[in-house]
């Protein structure tokens, strides 16, 4: 049985991409493993090189003063490292959800950090909208799609400070004017790759401004200056990240996959709005084109709903705890078609009950 | 033509292992790729709990007060998190080579390193003995194999106070007590797996001492509250290891693996001893079984040698750059007929010289 994977990631990559990584475990150069080969070796920083390349190439931003990173630890350590890397004296935050929340939890230990606005008295089910960032902050940080609640940021605020954004689950996945941003960082695990590896996009004059000394192995400078290999890359996460962003360029790029991600978004939704059975739960104009969270109408639909699920192959269409009901996460390699067999079902349960 | 892979780290890893991890990138879950599975599914939150048991089973360590998790970060990281966790007035630092002098550079950050002893003047061909280890210290720090130089500790203090080792190039290859140590780190890409991930074994009753705020991500204690599932782990990383130690385990375990490691050992350094074209580098009571390093005595054989290196499909043997020359790595996974291939070259060469 064919089977759809709605997971909110780790979730699913191109079919192409799978079996390039899964070849390349076996032999990569002349009968070598990729997993068994120095990171010193051409072979491999090539793959490094191009994989930092690519994600400029793609996001608009060669030759613009920005550099990228293959980091490991997740946006968690990156909520760590932004914080050592830029706040001197203070920062303000938008608190959008369960990881905008927990980005400031972690920089407060090292200095003020302020909520310029919060959607959690709403349990996240928004985006806030007309706050003002004080100009003499060090920076602001946001995050630009909230996978847990389903929403996502349409629009950014002008900024006068450097403005940082976690887009960790929806990277590569929208045309944005990206110059806008003076530090991206995404893990992998959505859009670009396994978990393992942590793309870090900055603007190079931006740092160097704080007074503490850095941990090297948090610095990003010392990491640039390592062309991203001050230690050992996790090479397997880097490699099959470059494979899918070669798969996206091939694709069109962003552009290219826009299009197809503002249809899948179109069909679940119009689904979710039409069929009594099932309630969105994220307010309409904040809407996330990644996750959609939703929830039935009548629980009592539950067991014959999650039945006809399984029966079709849907994979990973649990809400999360904190929300509830389910969430179709719809990430680049997400085929239109598995969007279409989720909203067959939706559109069977009704006729059903 | 088969190629025989020296590779320092990341390296060989056995060619089971590799075979079932390429598979699992095409089907690890009824059709589902490992890699796009969620890491709170079962089938692999069973791999991260299989992974944490293998390693403290292999270790002797079950039962004993210890947690294992698999981190990211490499090595590197745990210079800081060893220093964060554990540093609140004064440690001290065993100087053994490359990688311990970045320890003690990382964690001076945070308080006062003294290094115990130090061969740095001497180029790291030796481990220094004979040192005190004042009792007031919060802990020692030491390195069990030094990769670079090719020098390995035989022994260990007995030591009053907390003694945390990094064995990212010899764990799992040596019977030891490991009970002697309080916290042992790894990275995995020597004799655990493929680059990515790193292993942490702790005893709990060190941890909570300091009076600093840790960094969540940086926190020992929050990582073992969260199963070592605090962020999204390195997947792919976690289930290559956990396959290697499967490996391990299967074959007898360390007992069965050292008396391999002692063959090849004995092998290249009774080339290294009885063949005049070659010395080796480090101070032979303190060589290392996995990485053994040798010179030319003739640098003029230079080409000639290397040629017939090539020609034999010998990859990975240039020593590193502090040292140069050769270094043979002979990780858990290389087969004593590669270390025959190699060694059979040098005698071939002294006869044609």
């Amino acid at each position: 049985m064919k089977r759809h994977n709605f997971s909110a990631g780790p979730c699913i990559l191109p079919k192409e991409v799978m079996l390039k990584a899964s070849e390349a475990i076996l032999d990569f150069d002349n009968g070598l493993s990729l997993i068994e080969i120095s990171h010193r070796s051409k072979p491999f920083v090539d793959v490094m090189e191009k994989a930092r390349a690519l994600a400029l190439e793609l996001l608009g931003l060669e030759g613009k003063g920005y550099k990228a990173l293959f980091l490991q630890g997740g946006a968690s350590t990156q909520f760590l490292m932004v914080a050592l890397n830029l706040l001197e004296k203070r920062a303000g935050y938008l608190n959008t959800g369960t990881w905008a929340d927990k980005a400031i939890q972690e920089a407060r230990i090292y200095d003020d950090v302020y909520e310029v606005a919060s959607s959690k008295d709403a349990n996240f089910n928004f985006i806030p909208k007309g706050y003002d960032i004080p100009t003499d902050y060090d920076y602001f940080h946001c995050t630009s799609n909230n996978t847990i609640f389903g929403t996502q940021m349409k629009s950014f605020p002008d900024c006068d400070i450097p403005m940082v954004c976690d887009m960790s689950s929806d990277i590569f996945s929208r045309k944005l004017d990206f110059t806008k941003f003076d530090l991206i960082y995404a893990g992998a695990q959505k859009n670009m790759g396994p978990a393992g590896t942590t793309l870090v996009v900055v603007r190079e004059d931006i740092l160097g401004k704080v007074s503490r000394k850095i941990p090297s192995i948090m610095d990003y400078k010392v990491h640039i200056g390592k062309s991203s290999m001050f230690n050992t890359p996790p090479v397997f996460a880097v490699y099959t990240s470059m494979l899918t962003m070669e798969w996206l360029k091939n694709l069109g790029g962003i552009p290219a996959i826009e299009k197809e991600n503002n249809k899948k978004a179109q069909l679940i939704y119009s689904e979710i709005d039409l069929n009594p059975l099932f309630k969105g739960y994220a307010m309409k104009e904040d809407r996330s084109k990644m996750n959609a969270t939703f929830n039935l109408t009548n629980e009592d639909l539950k067991e014959t709903f999650e039945t006809m699920l399984d029966e079709e192959g849907i994979n990973g269409l649990n809400g999360h705890r904190s929300v509830g009901g389910y969430r179709a996460s719809m990430y680049n390699a997400m085929p239109l078609d598995s969007v279409g067999v989720l909203v067959d079902i939706m559109s069977e349960l009704e006729r059903k009950a």
